[in-house]
């Protein structure tokens, strides 16, 4: 194991140690219980988003906090579950009167901890919502999670309701668009190497030089199958069917297409699936309306790619266009 | 080699339609000769930027064009100099009354090929500058270069200069801003992995489970020396006391600290190096003043991380926070 840390059982602490240090305009970072919020927050009279899940996704979800995005998220250990008093102690320290969002990934874990924390809090007297998120169309159940896991379609509902909070929707209306991207988003990815968890000290599992775990799972779960290597413009073809066809996506309608990187494949290796993506969206007869592509929803140094497509409102694409101010991303004003 | 990419020798076309297809708001792709140019260009009244260089280091340079940045980028072959037709066409197509400067990484064929597209743009009537960046303190000559290499501070250059002449500097002043910014930045990487061009299909090098290469170059040029893994934090300082030396850095310099990634390295790790190196710059008396970290120049997937420190003037500060809307860097109206 050749990683950039200094030993498996600080790298979550130091990682976020470094966030503190290079972004300390936009973020407050605490350290016991763990959490990451905006350095200007709780924001008067805003509604709060909360976010969060097992380390090793980098950036997400700590590098989406800032103006026009979270208020706050909360690191797990490496592909663990954050704790209950991490989600109380976040959520408490961002949320005024308007309440607050919890945005969570299907995962048993974090479902169950973010309800704990969750009434919890509405103990505090706090006004609470939930939704959860569940694009990925790989698999029905899995290693962690009875029905589908959320994805990459987590970060466009962030992005998404980030805007509308900014906007001064309240709690009801983000939870309504929150659900609304939720249903209309899809995702799917593969592996082409597997990933080694700090602690474990191995790769958490095999792939043969000439294999790829189609429909893999952010923690490197069993996807679908495991199939041999092929073309970026076929990789792209086998993600894009599952997801065209689950919501399904229908000619005519404007979509965001979004392409990421799992954390080992390069920028260059990300825009050949991008080409190859967007043809077949158009070739279904969708507009894509909206792009991204890199590496914004990781599996530590997994080398793969996994691709999320949303079927757009106007509501929708005004709010990922609005400006945000986070580490990971940032434009507008 | 696992790559999601259809054929070695299609790689940069069909990154660069990719890139088209994701960014048409930002950029204008053109294949044959290929470089990529800002959608508005040519910029009425003001001064063009053009960079350039071997692919394989996404998003170098093409990620860098947009306003405020670059006005074009001609990216070469995979670790291969652009030829002077691609140069002097994109010069062409986004010059004007204004002239341009050339921003070049000192690479033995960058400068030739860099040099004669600007005598052939002179021979036309353009007025144009260049300034060749050389920042890597590893070693004084490499496999593709007599001097010093260019890697990392480039970036910082080109954002720099960017924000001087979307500001409306003129051409004399951007040279010698570009110069400044050269004569004040420092850059130093390291190796965990090799990495594998397309067209050659194995690794550049090979680097046994307990080696890395410190020093490395970004096309895999040998470093200083061959060394045994170490910690994150011994690291950051292998590569920080060599640049801190160079200049020198003195106690109070306000500067711009700079943690990349090769491509290979996932975000969390770059974390725990920025951390490292930020108490190391603290310690030494400088005031981290600006933080940039990410993979912004890289060598395909390969594993490892390079520090860039630049000594800031206020110039250079005003220019670095200065709006760009580019697709890798984005930030500002």
């Amino acid at each position: 194991m050749k990683k950039l840390i200094n030993a498996p059982d600080r790298v979550v602490t130091e990682a976020l140690e470094g966030m503190a240090a290079a972004h300390p305009d936009l973020l407050t970072v605490h350290l016991d219980p763990a959490y990451i919020m905006r350095a200007d927050a709780p924001v008067k009279g805003k509604a709060a988003l909360v976010s969060g899940g097992g380390s090793g996704h980098e950036p997400m979800h700590g590098g989406y906090v800032g103006r026009g995005m979270l208020d706050a998220a909360c690191p797990g250990a490496v592909f663990t579950s954050p704790t209950p008093d991490q989600i109380l102690a976040a959520t408490r320290a961002v949320t005024g009167e308007q309440g607050a969002l919890h945005i969570v990934k299907n995962y048993t874990g974090d479902v169950m901890n973010f309800d704990m924390a969750a009434d919890l809090a509405r103990e505090e007297g706090l006004r609470l919502e939930a939704v959860i998120i569940d694009d990925d169309v790989a698999v029905k159940d899995s290693l962690y999670t009875a029905g589908r896991r959320g994805v990459g379609g987590t970060i466009l509902a962030e992005k998404i309701c980030g805007g509308a909070a900014e906007a001064g929707a309240d709690l009801g209306s983000l939870a309504r668009l929150c659900r609304d991207v939720n249903a209309s988003v899809r995702s799917m990815g593969v592996a082409l190497t597997s990933c080694t968890v700090p602690h474990v000290g191995k790769p958490s599992f095999e792939l043969g030089e000439d294999e790829m775990e189609f429909g893999i799972g952010i923690h490197g779960e069993p996807g679908r199958k495991r199939v041999g290597m092929e073309s970026a413009d076929r990789i792209a073809d086998m993600l894009m069917q599952p997801i065209l066809e689950d919501l399904p996506f229908r000619r005519g309608d404007p979509v965001l297409l979004f392409v990421n990187g799992l954390g080992g494949t390069p920028l260059i290796e990300l825009y050949i699936v991008y080409r190859a993506a967007h043809r077949i969206a158009q070739a279904h007869g969708l507009t894509v309306a909206r792009s991204l592509v890199g590496s914004y929803i990781t599996s530590l140094e997994m080398a793969g790619t996994s691709i999320t497509l949303l079927r757009l409102t106007d509501e929708m694409t005004r709010y990922w266009d609005a400006p945000c101010v986070t580490p990971a991303l940032r434009w507008g004003a």
